[in-house]
């Protein structure tokens, strides 16, 4: 499916439209993360260092955690027909630790659209069960 | 190194005081971040696909670029002697794409305290040569 580049972003985006990704966090994967980006901060991964913090054990990356949102988002966005990137975000708040092992859910919500600018506006929630982790304000961008 | 919890973060992370990390982005990470993260966007790995953007060619995830910032800050918190977190971003701007194959130049500056709160204000922001690719005001926790 291809869309125009004159179709309404709240045709293609509706109010409410949501994607959704889910996923176990496997203690390999924060080392992986790590490596990858150069965040070498032992609270990650050295379980010895993580039992001197108020949190005891190694904790998932704040990063990846976005990673995982922009996961949702490209949910929503891959069958969209457009071209759409991540201008940035407004408001980020890494509410509750998430630690290896656990299973996220994390959701992004259709909020508001600027049509002149071609932007998608949307809230981006992460959970642990019940327990809200993340919360942002996520800006997206058509570029085509 | 450790630190009293009662010594002053200004005192800590004094104003202007600089984490700093550079890489080259190799083309196998972005394929490795899209694996660790979910986020399977094709503008970040699908050569054709991209051909067909206004990019032209494969672009870092956005959300590896704020992984370089947390190295960043990760190279000043870390000698410091005290737990830190990130608390989250008042704001993120994606300025440019940034490409596979270019070299980053991400840098952590401390902006500010809230010594109540125990919180350090930054400015995380991302150069390509002189190109700014990313702009954001970090947060961190001081969490021990």
């Amino acid at each position: 499916m291809t869309q125009a580049s004159d179709t309404p972003l709240s045709t293609i985006f509706p109010l409410g439209a949501e994607g959704r990704y889910r996923r176990r966090i496997a203690v390999a994967e924060l080392k992986s993360f790590t490596d990858l980006t150069g965040d070498d901060d032992p609270i990650h991964w050295d379980e010895a260092f993580c039992r001197t913090t108020p949190y005891g054990r190694p904790i998932a990356q704040a990063i990846l955690l976005l990673g995982y949102l922009s996961a949702a988002s490209v949910r929503l966005t891959a069958v969209s027909g457009v071209p759409v990137v991540s201008l940035g975000y407004d408001r980020i708040r890494f509410i509750t630790a998430v630690f290896a092992g656990e299973e996220i859910d994390a959701r992004f919500t259709v909020t508001g659209h600027d049509e002149a600018k071609r932007r998608v506006f949307g809230a981006a929630e992460l959970r642990v069960g019940d327990r809200l982790a993340v919360a942002a304000q996520h800006i997206l961008q058509r570029v085509g």
